[in-house]
């Protein structure tokens, strides 16, 4: 990683963990056990790819950074939620993410449930909430296109394919849109909030999603080699799953030496469709060439 | 019920079931099973008390029905995933709900818990969307009191509350306060929905606020005496579920007759809320005697 992109990273993580903080609940009451699950499950790691794409792409278009920091917000609620859900006995059954207990692990189950649940809701709250954007129009624009990324012909359809996929073989296509549907839909939306905070011309728009697209896929390609490659110490959870299951992924379509090219390819194609901005997008540039390059 | 207010019911029940028939998915691939887990958690059943109070305020500030029917639509998709959810092993462990199998028991619990998520990613994917309201600000005026009705702060917390409650001995202001996040918020949306829809003044607002509370309130009473009244075959669903768990209810606190008093008074205190309304209110009114005089 560059030097300039990992300065940019971390100052943005830092920024949303402060952030993140100070949205959860903090309550000692009945349901002090909810809000101390949400906490856990959103504070203390994760690298933030998505508020940073909120931020980068708000950078673009000159929005203000608070605004910005709040769509980041959101978009970091949907993805711990998920994050928690898929964890679940029953879907994944995972006890390690981030090299600590699942939140399942950590508190409950039902806590486990209620957690994700409360954080998907967060999100609308605070993209629908006037301090986002003074237009209300923007709002809703936001909350809808989080809407359509991250529920049934999204990130949530994404996951059911996943589960239902386990023990099949799936051909590139399926394997494709699978994963356009359960990491690709939150990652375009991520692209595009700042084009729409910034209201940006429809076509300026259609260029970060496009850019998006790529950079999902070979993000995902990138994850499933680090799967197969690396260990779950490195990694900060377990490796090796995806195989045992007899998940069909693109490294086991493919194989390790051609996903890795494609992925290579597509992170190049990425940065292409940045050609529109000036230097102002190199992070995002730097940021889909690391994609590919980090081994957790 | 009189029977203007059954035939009220009735028709309303049917145009609801249309129109959430017309916004769920039906797709045949990998993902099948979470469309039709969403369809047979929202589908072919449930009492839609919730979409009547939408439709029922919205008619006194003369909103359009096909807007109010959107809201409507998202209300119920919230009610319903959190039956899914709160039907969860993990959870209360139902296996029966409106006299059929629950949808983890139909299903699975991944899909149960994939269904839930989409539904309520599904409320504000419809609230936000143009066709519920012209007014960007409307929309996202409901976006945001959605979610503060159904997350940690509502109906989320509310549920953690009840789970944390078993086997504790909760005092009245307890019971009332769990009672008030878990069913109240999302009802006192419902009824301020119309409200919202018809731009109406901040008192009128509040005015139907305090219906709905007063509702709520009594509303559950009703429920804590069916459940320890009621026979399941009656009722649709598991009954004396509560005090086989040691769950403080109402009716555990007060006993049965006070319970019924207090109930009674509270929706006369409901309907007398309405006297800032003409006739239009009246199925209003006969709604909040009937919450409290019905046996299922």
């Amino acid at each position: 990683m560059t030097d300039t992109l990992a300065q940019a990273l971390t100052a943005t993580a830092a920024k949303v963990e402060a952030a993140l903080d100070a949205f959860l609940p903090k309550g000692d009451g009945l349901e002090a056990d909810l809000h101390a699950a949400m906490r856990y499950a959103c504070l203390g790691g994760g690298k933030r790819m998505r508020p940073f794409l909120v931020m980068e792409t708000a950078r673009l278009f000159s929005v203000d950074e608070a605004c910005a920091l709040r769509v980041a917000c959101a978009i970091e609620f949907v993805h711990c939620y998920s994050l928690v859900h898929d964890d679940l006995p029953a879907m994944d059954d995972d006890d390690l993410r981030r090299g600590r207990p699942t939140v399942h692990k950590a508190f409950d189950e039902a806590t486990a449930i209620l957690a994700g649940d409360a954080l998907l809701t967060k999100a609308f709250e605070v993209l629908a909430h006037p301090l986002t954007h003074a237009d209300p129009l923007v709002r809703s624009d936001l909350v809808l296109a989080l809407a359509l990324a991250s529920g049934a012909d999204g990130m949530v359809g994404g996951q059911q394919i996943d589960l239902a996929a386990e023990g099949e073989s799936l051909d590139i296509g399926q394997i494709t849109r699978l994963q356009r549907l359960k990491t690709g839909a939150l990652i375009a939306f991520a692209a595009q909030s700042g084009a729409i905070l910034g209201k940006a011309p429809a076509h300026v728009r259609h260029t970060l999603v496009a850019f998006a697209h790529d950079l999902g896929l070979a993000f995902q390609m990138a994850d499933d080699l680090i799967d197969v490659e690396g260990s779950s110490v490195e990694v900060g959870k377990a490796t090796g799953k995806d195989q045992a299951r007899g998940k069909a992924t693109f490294v086991s379509i493919l194989g390790p030496e051609r996903a890795r090219a494609q992925a290579a390819l597509l992170a190049e194609q990425a940065a292409k469709h940045l050609d529109l901005f000036d230097a102002k997008a190199d992070n995002l540039r730097a940021l889909a060439r690391w994609t590919v390059a980090r081994k957790s």
